[in-house]
């Protein structure tokens, strides 16, 4: 009834995984092999224009873009919900997920790195500053707001879990493999830490995939 | 009753500034002069820890980040609808909107182009190059979807206004600010243009904000 275009270490993917577990729904994983350059065969950009992954085929159609299917995944079903119910709190739930979505991970992602290595000829020193650089700014922000808003150091926001719980994890797993220290960030880690205990997440995990490849 | 941090030439505070004036909610603006590098100020961090624009106060809140500000807005006042009703045609209008707030506006952002010029030392002509390249990226995929789901060519997504309209002129008219060619793209023009006769648009223009400098 699901079928998930994803790749093991694509965040975007890896969050609408979660989202996906988390509203108990069963889907096919479809690998789309990054790294190898299959986002940009003629076959997959007629499923997404963009040449991005994830992308959800459910009921005949396509949907892209991470947040966007988490919205569609959680007006489906709304069990649990990944928002708050409250008009702010909705809104700064979506806040933290577009500082983590919009603000930290496009500037990061493959593509962006493969343009710092190739057209504009830069060393891996270089694209690891550039790398860690997006991090402690959006983190530093991200700190501030989890702070203010989490109940106990277990999830972003309250005490329940979140969109932005969803989209957290996997920018952390990113920060560790690009080794970004994130010393400066307790309660981030407190709450990944505890978020990475549930089912949901662990199951998601990239390192659980199907495709995963060699660490 | 509400007050948005902007900055004239910001496609980020342009967008709510749109999503404002759709509503007819009177809104107070408050520069804050982003190439002067106020955004930095110990003051403004303490009303937005990300130290970006736009960030709205109402009811003694502080909101950030355009697209949760925009989610925001349609909930608080529902007319008229900023999203289509219908679920799947909600996430496509999603999905235009984060195509455009998460894969070009963040990487082609006055801090990532400071960065691009300042610590990798790129010249004039390769951050140009870098700011054309996301465009077309994204754009490519925009006119897909548009051609798809636009009705007349007056709104990206069916006929009415949706919040994938306020995010596309800022965009288009940061695209036209940096010379990036816009032919590929009929369909995305003729919906800007349609879309930059409204008075909702016209409102929000960067040149017609009391902030606005020299062209």
């Amino acid at each position: 009834m699901f079928r998930l275009h994803t790749y093991w270490r694509s965040s975007s993917a890896y969050r609408v995984r979660i989202a996906l577990n988390l509203k108990a729904l069963d889907y096919e994983s479809v690998a789309t092999h990054l790294a190898a350059g299959e986002q940009n065969s003629e076959q997959y950009l007629a499923t997404h224009a963009q040449g991005l992954v994830p992308a959800l085929e459910h009921d005949g159609t396509v949907l892209v873009q991470s947040l966007a299917i988490i919205g569609y995944l959680d007006r489906l079903v709304p069990e649990p919900p990944l928002y708050p119910a409250d008009l702010v709190g909705r809104a700064r739930v979506e806040a933290m997920c577009h500082a983590l979505a919009c603000d930290i991970q496009p500037l990061n992602n493959l593509r962006v790195l493969q343009y710092l290595k190739g057209e504009l000829g830069q060393d891996a020193d270089a694209v690891k500053a550039w790398y860690g650089h997006w991090i402690h700014q959006g983190f530093r922000a991200l700190e501030t707001w989890a702070s203010e808003h989490s109940a106990q150091g277990r999830f972003v926001y309250g005490d329940a879990v979140t969109a932005a719980d969803c989209c957290l994890v996997p920018q952390v797993y990113n920060a560790r493999r690009f080794d970004v220290p994130l010393d400066g960030y307790p309660v981030l880690r407190s709450i990944d830490e505890h978020l990475r205990t549930l089912p949901a997440f662990v199951a998601a995990a990239p390192e659980n995939q199907p495709d995963a490849g060699p660490a």
